[in-house]
């Protein structure tokens, strides 16, 4: 019985799970009561001031819309203004200058592979093919100042083609964002925080709830308002990082017991609310942990500019009792924090360690830097390769084999151990002082989120088509990065997809 | 700027996520129209006639409520029906017959391992100690029939502990369920197919609205009806490995042209519902290939049991192009569809080879499948190993050295190359005739699903707290197996979260 009902129920599957979701209602979320009335009006309403939603925002306004912009947390910028400032994108002129061949075929390439093929494809190649026009958009409209020297490599990417902001960090962009915004009379409302999106029963959003004066992280704080999104809600709060009983919710591993590089404004208030009024969320488990960050350090630090920077374009990463090599300094984020984890459980401790010639190119991609790491004490110098062995506790002979075995890589163009990219500035490990830090990962970001479709519309759970009214784009959405965010990319998925997201609000038409 | 402000703000992070996942109301969903009156009234009402859903159904009676059992397909029994039949018990008398050691911390630890630590342990520590019992029950309460001479052993489990059902699939166990909840009274409601949770304004779940004499997938078939669920709604709907639209959502790799070993109603109509009504939804990107299936077969077939149970415990499986092991062939499931997939894209196929002496265990735990499997020509018999590479073109130096290198594993006791448990049965591969099948992977279940607490209340994905009247169980919930769902853990995780449903859904206190 069983095989012959099995043959019989197959002729329909396909037919069959189609047609459903075709048919499903386009907006089954059940009835929202409605505000008596809005204390305020806006034609476009965008929740988080990070790269997106500033993005989202400029966008709206250039295409002459009213546009307000909430932040729950003081200050505006979110994750986004501590970011490491660096940005993926192919074919840019330090590229070209460094005599480095790439396309937006070959990031995509990079991406898909790295993601595990979990990442939607299509969003993967309009962020890739979108990438070199979007940069040249920071500097023609917001005047973004980037390096002009130098391009970054992070782990995954196959060719170095990270640019990287003059200033070092995402705030390069984030207050230009905020100066264009303020030249178009935008202001970043801080210290309102969403706590209800408005979905009618026609199931289209049509405002939120806030708490305005709100100081996190008081629910209770701040006064309730009404405000009405006459064309478009724009989501763009950002990931959960911060939010251990969330995280663990969807990756138990992740305990208070690791940190994160996140602003503690990572919460999941606004999370659950786009859950709650019923888009679909997709891979929330996936969250990424850096595996660079410096234990010493609070937060994201500033170690990882070494650890990344110098050490694993130019350096080694080592473990302390082998004094080995552990992995390709150049694998992805989630292969090196597995790594480093790993050998973590067993009392195994792992260092980044870089020789003079090696933190060179780091004093011109971000000047100053390596002299305050030392200050800190994140970062530690020794002017012999012994003492740094014996101060940081790492096995001398192992050490010695593993530069030996880098320099033979430098040398030869080709890492015959781990296949790591060897870098054309690299020069053979061999002038002191010494460098070295710790690296213990921590929570970094949320690769899972809202599902949206090109046009940055969420997607209802139920029927698999756009909520009317609802756009969202960033870290809180899913889809682009798939199991793995290579280093680089969030700037410009924000962007990308943040400038969509204002467009499409700006064009949807008003609810009334 | 950056750095102070980061460094203040981390000191009321902890805490502050902490306070507002407590703080968010207990059911934040909004209001859902009830019916004007109900068509009928069950203390408590079961979605899905698969292990799950019947082990519900039986406790909930048993403690002496109201049941009813809705299924939306023409039959009972679900992908359960049609599923293997066997199930992961560590400490059976099996395993002590055949001098295998086993625990539930043994268990647990295969469990965590292979899925990536994702899962919730709580769950898996429960379902590990709870495994001999209930297997015990299986016996004492449904008179499941089991095979006394042999435990079989599926990928990622450290030790041969999966008990085989007698007849050699999970109808041996669907059908004594249904038997036994026709002794009490309580029939399997087929073609009733459920379209809406009927969840209050005050967040308690109170029934569900139904489609009687549903035929599936015509969305428009049958006859509303409203059934009051006065304890508890039992949510045990399975997964929704059949739908392409849905699954490509979560993993877009799972196109169309992957098969699957579900049947066709394994879609989301149900999961979609859920996620609407507020369930907290986790891991739902981690859907399981089955890597032992054959292309010649529809749907699940029967070669895998030659491919698992044969050449995976007692032969070897080869890539064509050099004849050469490719995989441990106990790896867990995703280890080897994965390996397979990627060979497949490469144009390489890949093959389950055994000897006569290798397919002996099976003629004992599953008497007579191979004359079927012969029949059909999804297994094919050669006489000779160069008759065999000469029928299936696979190299044949390259075959001859793989069988002797598992020939030397079995001699030593350990397989040096891929580290693939030795089983005490296994003899050097030598006599004919010889047997092979080709393994294409296919879509087999879903790992994620709705989050539960211990009690298998479903939990709000707005406030993190169970959503009074609503439960859930089996493959419909996610958390218990992570990243990847060991074979023959499913009717563990089903009967032992079955059973605990209907008896929570039992003791719910009625709503009026």
């Amino acid at each position: 019985m069983r095989n012959i009902s099995r043959r019989s129920w197959l002729t329909t599957a396909l037919a069959g799970s189609a047609a459903l979701a075709a048919s499903l209602p386009a907006a089954a979320k059940p009835v929202e009561a409605m505000p008596e009335k809005w204390d305020e009006e806006f034609d476009v309403v965008v929740i988080g001031s990070g790269f997106a939603g500033l993005a989202a925002a400029i966008e709206a306004k250039l295409a002459g819309r009213s546009v307000a912009v909430f932040e729950k947390m003081r200050n505006p910028g979110g994750n986004s203004i501590i970011n490491g400032g660096i940005m993926g994108v192919p074919g840019t002129p330090m590229q070209k200058k460094e005599g480095i061949d790439d396309s937006p075929e070959l990031m995509m390439e990079d991406m898909l592979r790295e993601g595990l093929g979990l990442n939607h494809p299509d969003k993967v190649k309009k962020l890739c093919e979108e990438a070199l026009p979007t940069w040249q958009w920071t500097i023609d409209e917001l005047g973004v100042e980037w390096n002009r020297d130098r391009v970054s490599q992070e782990g995954g990417h196959s060719v170095p083609r990270c640019a990287i902001i003059r200033n070092g960090s995402g705030s390069g962009i984030v207050l230009k964002e905020i100066e264009k915004l303020k030249t178009l009379g935008v202001p970043i409302r801080t210290r309102v925080m969403m706590e209800r999106i408005i979905r009618d029963a026609d199931g289209r959003v049509k405002g939120v709830m806030v708490r305005d004066g709100y100081r996190f992280p008081n629910k209770d704080s701040g006064k309730i308002k009404f405000i009405k999104a006459r064309r478009g809600l724009v989501l763009a709060h950002g990931g959960f990082g911060a939010d251990i009983p969330y995280r663990t919710i969807f990756d138990p591993k992740l305990t208070a017991e690791i940190g994160t590089t996140c602003q503690p404004g990572a919460t999941s208030e606004a999370w659950r609310e786009a859950d709650r009024i019923g888009c679909q969320m997709i891979q929330t488990d996936w969250i990424q942990c850096a595996p660079w960050t410096s234990p010493t350090e609070k937060g994201m630090g500033i170690a990882l500019f070494f650890a990344q920077g110098a050490a694993a374009m130019f350096g080694v990463w080592v473990e302390d009792k082998g004094g080995t090599r552990f992995i390709n300094e150049l694998a992805n984020r989630k292969v090196r924090a597995d790594a480093i984890m790993t050998l973590l459980n067993k009392g195994t401790k792992c260092y980044a360690v870089a020789d003079s010639l090696g933190t060179a190119p780091m004093e011109i991609s971000r000047p100053g830097l390596l002299a305050k790491m030392l200050e800190r004490g994140c970062v530690r110098k020794y002017e012999t390769l012994e003492a740094l062995a014996e101060g940081e506790k790492i096995n001398l002979d192992g050490l010695r084999a593993s530069i030996a075995e880098w320099n033979k890589a430098v040398d030869e163009g080709k890492d015959a151990h781990y296949g790591r990219y060897v870098n054309k500035l690299a020069k053979p490990m061999s002038q002191g002082p010494w460098y070295a830090s710790q690296m213990v990962p921590k929570v970094h970001h949320c690769m899972g989120g809202i599902l949206t479709d090109m046009d940055a519309r969420a997607i209802d759970c139920a029927s698999s088509k756009p909520i009317p009214g609802l756009f969202a784009a960033g870290e809180a959405t899913g889809g682009v990065h798939g199991a793995v965010r290579l280093g680089s990319c969030a700037i410009t998925d924000c962007i990308v997809y943040g400038r969509i997201a204002g467009k499409s609000a700006a064009t949807a038409s008003p609810w009334e």
